[in-house]
Order: structure tokens, then sequence, then C-alpha cells
């Protein structure tokens, strides 16, 4: 096997989701459909690593300094909804029901995995809360237990600003993570969002 | 989202064993980790592509006309294992138990699916027999009908060329396949060969 294939195959094991056989399995693909596969993904990730980058105000990945939804004037800017990673953002984009903005966390405050608030995408929060007239924030994290302490974190930490806090309540089942909802789990969560 | 993110994410579902999810999943890792897992990706990519290809003698992947296995020689040119895919050679190499050489099919024999002989690498095999001084072709196809309805037909074919036509016995799992078996069981299933 060649020095390249092997590279080839360590990176794509490394992919969420892919273990060392399904790696193999991907790479013979790849070799196997040069034309068809190979050659587009190695121009589609050269064109994602020149023009993909992270959105300034609220996380979210595009092409520029602000998101496309951070740029829409039809997104309502006084409603942001809080995930935890693009992954969510992008399964709340899917059911095609919330119409105000949002803020990605880039990850939940965890005491196991040692994460605090200065790890994750909290004090452009307050800020944005503080410059934007937001009047509602959604927090739409996991049922977990790092979800509902982060939860309860920004409540207390945006307590007095005068921006209502709630939460998605029914339909997210407990332990459950937002992207493997279906659009109607997720529909109802956010209708039936209850203050914290 | 942008139009580069959808086209990653379209073309790594197409990948074995990524799904919708898991292939957002990926390109999200693919836009967070750009310089740990990206670019070298799209480097190991463009590498693969240029420099990997189809050895002339047996299907197996390599870097130039024959493949590492062809030009080694202290690999045994008269016994020959023929395989369905270069996973399945892959899986034999690691078991570390054969010394012969390969010959790679690309697929097996299927009447549901309308391969016939002809689009499988079998004329070459049947050149190579006739050239090489091959005395014993080991049949490591699957357990399936489709394989064994391979291995007969190679069989037949052979038949009255003097050399011998073993097939894999012991340790194979009825409708089992080689990639997914671990060493012991391909070391046991080799050693215990048998004549079709
Ligand atoms: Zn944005
Ligand atoms: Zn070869």
């Amino acid at each position: 096997m060649s020095g390249a294939l092997d590279e080839l195959i360590a990176l794509m094991a490394r992919l969420p989701g892919l273990g060392p056989r399904s790696a193999r399995r991907a790479a013979l693909a790849l070799v196997q459909k040069r034309k068809v596969l190979l050659e587009p993904l190695a121009g589609a990730m050269a064109e994602v690593a020149a023009s993909v980058r992270e959105c300034l105000i609220c996380g979210n990945v595009g092409t520029g300094e602000k998101c496309d939804i951070c740029l829409d004037p039809k997104r309502d800017g006084r409603t942001i909804c809080i995930v935890e990673d693009v992954a969510d953002l992008w399964a709340m984009e899917r059911a095609q029901v919330f119409k105000g903005r949002y803020h990605v966390l880039g990850g939940t405050l965890s005491a196991l995995d040692g994460i605090g608030p200065e790890d994750l995408n909290l004090p452009r929060l307050a800020a944005r809360v503080e410059q934007d007239g937001v009047e509602e924030l959604i927090l739409a994290l996991g049922a977990t237990v790092d979800g509902q302490t982060t939860a309860h974190y920004i409540a207390d930490m945006l307590e007095g600003r005068g921006v209502r806090v709630t939460s998605l309540a029914q339909g997210v089942p407990v332990g459950g993570e937002l992207d493997y909802l279906d659009d109607g789990t997720i529909t109802a969560a956010l209708n039936a969002r209850r203050s914290v």
C-alpha cells in the first residue's frame, strides 16, 4: 500500500463516525471512484478551506465575517436561540420553524471535562444581549446534566438584564441530542418553550 | 450555509458507511479542525489522486504499473490468492500468514446484479495462470451464494490447466465478508484450505 494511501486512511479514521475499517473502505472507494468522488471531494475541501469561516457574531459557519443568518434582514435579532454547536443550528434550520438568530456556544459547561465559561462563546453572548436589544433568549441545549448546567449558568448570567430566558421543553428526550431529533419534535419543543 | 460546504457534505455522504447525518458531522469537524484535519486531508487526497493507481498484474492499488506485492521478489508467484476486492487483500495481509501473490477480481459473479465474467478481472487471471507458472490458486471468496458461484466458475475455467485450486475453508462464517474477520480466523481458514 502506498504511503499516500496510508496517510489518507489515517486521516479519514479521525473523522467522527469513521473507525479504522470504515476509513479503509472509504479510502478504497475514493481510489476506485477517482473522477466522480476523489477529485471532486479534494476540490470541495480546498474550496471549504479557502472560503468557510466562523461568523464573528454568532459562531455559525459561513463565507464572510457575518453568516447568512446574521446578515438576513428578515431574521428577528430580538430573539436568539442558543445552541451547543453548528450541527444543532442546522437541525433547528431544517425544522424551518425558528425565525430569529442564533448563538453557537461551541460546547457546554462540564466540570468533568474542565470546560468553563471562558472556554465557550459566552462573553460574546453577554455583549450581544447588551448591545443588540435582545428580548428573548431561547436555550436549545440538550437535556443532559451539562446542558442543564449551562442553561442555568446563562439564566443566572443574564438575570436583571431585562431579557426573557426560555428553553425548549416538550419533546426533547432526556439525554437526547438535538441533532438526532426529527423536525416535528423540534417544532413541538420550540412551540412549548417555557421560562427558565 | 455556504455552497462549498453543501457540496462537501453531499460528497462525503457518498462515501461507504457515511449517511447524511454523519456526513454533516464529518464536514463540520473538517471546518472546525482546519489545520489538523481539513488541510492535511485535502492534501492527502490530491496526493492519492496523483500517485495511486491499479496494478496491471493483480488489480491491487499501488503507485506504479506493478504493486509492491507483485514487485516483491520474496513473494511466491506460484501461489495466488483470489480476493473479491482490495479491502479483502488488506485483510489477508494484516493476518501476515500468506506469502504468495494476489489477484483482485473487483467483485463476484452475480446473476441478480447482472455481473458476468467479462465484468470481473477474470481474463487476466487465465492469462496469468498460463504464463507465470502458477501452481496453486487459493480462492479467498466470501461464503455467499455469489462468492461460491464465482469459486466454481474459476475452478471450471482452469480445469485441466494443471493448477491446484483450493479455497479458504474452516473459519469463514456463512454469509460473512472477509474484511470483517479477525486475523486468527483468516489464519485458520488459510491453513485448513481444501481442494474445490
Ligand atoms: Zn452569524
Ligand atoms: Zn500487483
